[in-house]
């Protein structure tokens, strides 16, 4: 009987990243993080196994234990895989908070599991970048946080035609309802909410516990009125509350620095997660095959108040997941891999050249900063050229018994098929 | 009663990293990526999560269900998170074996855990570099791997007389040992196996095991005398040994291409695990205070074959954790963050001045290249130069009313306290 074999494939809703996959991932990595580096925003890390509980206060027991690989080690410690980064980077802010520089700008990219059926756009293990402010209450950091988003999208090749960021505000939402309806209290909290469903619900439902709540057509269509409207009309509406002259604050920072064109008003973004207090947004595809929002976030107060008694720390912050952001660069051809990159040699061999020659030529390259290596193995010349082509080489090395005694190496470049003949000692001069 | 605050502490032997040292980790995840692109190895990437069959068709379940977190998920799909890179990359290579290009050349730096006792060297969150070369039966792989552990070491300002490179080969062990001792067959097999735990016995239980199998005093004395031979010498006991010749060529490669110095032949080298089976080896630091083993590896075959019943695909490579390595940079004073480091600018602010005025101006820095950063908050201006210093800022840029009516800026450098003044639109002249 033959012994089973393993399967092949990776587990279910997880990816396996060949090179070419790598690559592309690398190139999306490095991108983000050349932009956040710029900006000032600091790299961050934590574990990949917390306490259960740190996700139990968060989002409840029942919830944290419904979405997370969560399992008990054998000191009996009940443990999750980090479905997300804001529980450990609250605690980390708990930790250190007397020693830390505020505002802090920080950031991360950490790998995560969530447990969830995998379909387009989730997946169960992915990686999702975390920017975020601590400890600026004002607008500002609305704003920078805004700003990163954009920035992160433009400078993989974006442009205003490709996305949008639709913002709102926590607390001018309810602050607005209130003013229109007239609701305040138990009673305007409960508008809210059904507010909040409206775009998941059937309308006749959405009317129906409106009208329970008191409200009439006419305050019903008040409320339909502010979807269509820009911000200056809607705060109007309600010009004392905080939430409007944070809106108002916000778009007048993103009008003066040139950013409003990627940004639009939307009382339909409210977020589902309680924790949000102020500002909310959500960047939205705007590909005809793709318009939903990819990412999103807001302003939320004090998370780290669930390690330290009387803290209070401000956050502001985004999560961006890597498989929706991947679909958004191949939809708009983004972050391609350029054709004219840099110079990549293979060193290719003949049997009657001591291997050692070919070792010191390959080292040639590289202290020259050009990425080479020496063909190993002992196949033919032809195939020889034929691992280098398949393996992404841009040129290859020759140096047979010939060249080896006339001091010299010939280049092949295996795009143009051209050949240039050179004295070793020169032979990164047509590479440079 | 007051709500039980959660711990602000990580999971035991799990790390948190703040930009201080997740910048310190930056530098040395990158040194090894530049080393190695440079040498046209390719970067994948697998799933944290994996079947527990992968682990114990490798190790055995027994020891693969004591080394791992594992637990099952809701479909009753026994999972571990990896404790080692190996078992995922073979079955990467089984799952596409009639497409990829061999020899292939590939590495990883993924983090995993092991289920052990937190100790120095050893925590139960760590990441892990696994270089490795598929497809290539040569001794040219072996020095492939030997060169690229020792360029990562020496790219990182690490010279030959911090580290060293022990050097055996499996197949010469076992072939030494039997012409040494005159043993064959089973009865060769268990003096291998006596003496591969050599050091890890009492002296005598060693003799007296060996004796049982035979060996006279004049037989252990010469398998003594082989922990002081040269590699000439030592080859030279058994000169027909297919692991003799490779010893031979390997060092032969080694002395030509300058790599000597930082390697030594070491018979006592064998490494535990029963799947290498020719070149081992492992790199020492050579600090007295810490002169152990940090990494090692070797040639192994067919590890594919447990996924693919007739593949045969033989690899040689290493995997180097970042505990270890971190240790001996530290140890070494290697990588240091260069005081003499790029410009950071911190814009700082006047209420009387428009927000928009000084994001306008950060934005002309980081256009530059230059990272720069408007101060978030209203503190008074001798607390945003405090925040600047303590925030690793090397400059400030000023621009009060006066300035922006004048169409200037001050820049000051934190480290001199010179203070120069540009026009505004010539304000990274002097950083650049």
């Amino acid at each position: 009987m033959e012994t089973p074999k393993l399967s092949v494939l990776p587990y279910k809703g997880t990816r396996d990243f060949f090179p070419d996959e790598m690559r592309a991932r690398n190139r999306f990595f490095d991108s983000v993080r050349r932009t956040l580096e710029r900006a000032c925003f600091e790299e961050y890390g934590g574990p990949m196994l917390e306490s259960l509980d740190l996700y139990a206060a968060k989002s409840g027991e029942e919830l944290a234990k419904e979405q997370t690989y969560h399992f008990e080690d054998r000191g009996g410690r009940h443990l999750a895989i980090r479905p997300e980064m804001t529980p450990t980077v609250a605690r980390m802010v708990a930790e250190k908070i007397g020693e830390l520089n505020f505002p802090l700008r920080w950031y991360s990219f950490p790998n995560m599991y969530r447990y969830e059926r995998p379909q387009r756009g989730r997946l169960r293990e992915f990686w999702q970048l975390n920017v975020d402010v601590f400890g600026c209450d004002g607008v500002e950091a609305d704003f920078d946080c805004i700003k990163a988003a954009v920035d992160i999208l433009t400078d993989m090749g974006a442009d205003a035609g490709m996305f949008t960021v639709h913002i709102n505000n926590r607390r001018f939402f309810n602050d607005v309802l209130a003013a229109l309806t007239g609701q305040t209290g138990e009673s305007a909290r409960k508008v809210s909410k059904i507010v909040d469903h409206r775009g998941k619900v059937a309308r006749e439902v959405y009317e129906k516990e409106l009208t329970e709540q008191g409200l009439d057509a006419a305050a019903i269509a008040k409320i339909d009125a502010l979807y269509a409207m820009d911000v200056k009309t809607a705060t109007a509406l309600c010009p004392d509350s905080v939430g409007a002259a944070e809106l108002n604050g916000l778009f007048d920072l993103l009008e003066e620095t040139g950013l409003l064109p990627f940004c639009v008003f939307d009382f339909g973004i409210v977020r589902g997660l309680d924790y949000y207090t102020g500002t909310v947004f959500e960047v939205f595809d705007n590909d005809p095959d793709n318009n939903r929002a990819m990412f999103g976030g807001g302003r939320y107060d004090n998370l780290v108040g669930l390690f330290v008694g009387n803290a209070k720390v401000s956050g502001v912050g985004f999560g961006m997941g890597d498989v929706t952001l991947e679909n958004f660069i191949n939809t708009h051809g983004l972050l391609k891999e350029t054709q004219a990159g840099a110079a990549r040699v293979l060193v290719t061999r003949f049997a009657d050249v001591p291997l050692s020659a070919y070792m010191a030529l390959c080292d040639a390259f590289r202290a020259a900063g050009i990425p080479a290596s020496v063909y190993l193995g002992d196949k033919k010349f032809g195939k020889q050229i034929d691992y280098a082509v398949r393996g992404g080489y841009t040129h290859v090395a020759i140096m047979g018994g010939d060249e080896l005694a006339a001091g010299t190496v010939k280049l092949k470049n295996l795009a143009t098929r051209e050949e240039t003949v050179s004295p070793r000692d020169r032979v990164t001069d047509n590479l440079i």
